[in-house]
């Protein structure tokens, strides 16, 4: 389409057919300007062809998988930037004294239990979240690098098989962790000059661009898992669950006398839940569709959760070797390998 | 102060020391101007005592309990007025096919299995909800007008129970259920004009407003539950207990052959389970406050989904019997008993 390409002189082509009819007003992001365009309202505009003929939503998918990561990535940093927040505004702003500290004055509110329930609950979402973000962007490399045909294909079907659930599960739980930054600020939060407010609103597109969670769901039932029969799925849990066995086995010994984080058996306890969830659903989707894709959102969920937790688990163990082996950054490993031992129920209302 | 009322002419009195020195950008509620009030620039501003002295908490508390019950109602409302608008989108927007479903045409995407999982979840927290909150007003009511002095005390122990978990789950699973209503207008629900996304952004007020969410946990932990050694909670838990019971042995004999809805037994055993946490918590919160008081907020919500499914239980129940005897509105009451019943899992990946 020369026509609408400059001249050698520089001056502009023709002007296609298409027009900005009206920018919206969104919730967020709103430094992208989402317009409506107009095509053809005077004579017909001309298009382009990228790529050969008939193969553009094959195009397509090579930009739409680079995004679904991208994005992904994009709600594990927006949580990110609300861990940031909230955690300079718990460090500043006091207010209140937490049942159980004696003394009269006010402390700050990184001081109260909940606010540190929700500081540790962002940064761990994010960190298990973020680690699996790695670890498919691991599987694209290693499909682009390794010597053999076949391993760089079963990375490849790994890498597809993790990328709706990195879009679906970082977009989905990282809106969550933003909301739960500004709960912290408490009632600034809901001031937009606080800025996390902001954070609130842009977040909340990414569970809808690039493909809507349940279209992440629709592509892991229905490509990833439905196509393979689960030999992708099969495999990497086959992979962690003999990696986290490893651990109990030897793991420990050969690093000294380090104590196996309790993470690492809720991990493999998770790993055979999933199993069963996966057996359960492998079957329906062909005997029962509209059953099986009405739970693929909590089953895509279901499998961020474990899988974020077997990479956490995985981090915990080498942080506990680490520390075995009297290694550096000391109070980074014990966070790594920190877990709150569940009390006893007591008898009294049984 | 009359030197502030108006004369008996009408004209104004003398103007109190305050001034609104500006107005606040804020996410939402927008027509509510929350404002920043100077007092005392130019000399010292005069106070009106409310009640009797040294009882202003007492006097402040009535007026809170009140909101905070309100509170709870309008996480409701909006979570419904989400349903509302959802439910209405998806009967009219014609986007591609289910699986599984034959033919070419694309259709409402009501008949999308994700998008009648997210209204049918919209739907069932809107209901609990509500019932729980419907709950907790009676229990006010009955405070106010049974004739036993001790049946008051006792209902209005149960109503303040009560009060904090309306305002805190209502509040926090409402503005996640909105949040789903607008997930199921994709991207028109990011778009301002679709009108989805001032309902979140509205809603986004209610979990930190009249105390937030941490802080109805402590009211729960540090008021409600120690007070009394947990008297109130447990004599709530007996008596659901007991009447969920009462359905298996009895109900349904009662009224013919009404099989019990499936929720029943699910309710029985969330009920055994919120005791175990019960007891569990209660010892931690004198021998251990930072603990227990790190997972009130959990705690809190466990309350909230167990007694809000044990009320569900109840009007299944009802439904059942209905349905049984020949009632009306049948397709009101099948919905109430309505469960799907889970697959077997099959054993291919165990």
């Amino acid at each position: 389409m020369p026509k609408f390409l400059p001249d050698a002189a520089g001056n502009p082509g023709q002007r296609n057919d298409v027009r900005c009819v009206s920018i919206e007003h969104k919730l967020g992001i709103r430094a992208s300007p989402t317009c409506v365009l107009a095509y053809g309202d005077t004579g017909g505009a001309s298009a382009f062809l990228v790529g050969e003929a008939n193969r553009g939503l094959e195009c397509m998918f090579i930009m739409m998988n680079a995004a679904r990561l991208s994005v992904g990535l994009q709600g594990v940093g927006l949580a990110e930037s609300a861990r940031q927040r909230a955690t300079e505004w718990a460090r500043n702003r006091v207010q209140g004294r937490p049942a159980g500290v004696a003394g009269d004055t006010p402390l700050t509110i990184i001081r109260h239990p909940d606010v540190q329930r929700m500081l540790l609950t962002i940064r761990s979402g994010v960190e298990a979240m973020r680690a699996l973000a790695m670890y498919a962007a691991l599987q694209l490399d290693r499909a682009h690098a390794l010597p053999d045909a076949s391993a760089c294909a079963a990375a490849l079907a790994r890498a597809e098989l993790l990328i709706p659930i990195v879009k679906a599960w970082g977009t989905e739980y990282g809106t969550e962790l933003v909301s739960l930054g500004l709960q912290v600020h408490g009632g600034m939060g809901y001031i937009e000059e606080t800025g996390i407010a902001q954070t609130l609103r842009d977040a909340r597109i990414t569970t809808i661009y690039e493909g809507t969670t349940a279209i992440q769901a629709n592509d892991l039932l229905g490509r990833k898992l439905m196509r393979d029969s689960g030999v992708a799925l099969r495999s990497l849990l086959d992979e962690f669950d003999a990696e986290l066995t490893g651990y109990r086995s030897g793991g420990g010994a050969a690093a000294g006398s380090a104590a196996l984080p309790p993470i690492v058996a809720a991990a493999r306890e998770a790993l055979s839940q999933l199993r069963v969830a996966a057996s359960t659903l492998m079957p329906q989707l062909r005997a029962a569709p509209a059953a099986a894709y009405a739970v693929g959102v909590p089953f895509l969920r279901l499998c961020g959760i474990v899988l974020g937790g077997c990479l956490m688990a995985r981090a915990a163990h080498i942080a506990a070797r680490q520390l075995a082996a009297g290694g550096a950054e000391r109070a980074f490993s014990r966070a790594r390998c920190a877990q709150v031992a569940p009390a006893s129920p007591a008898p009294m209302w049984s």
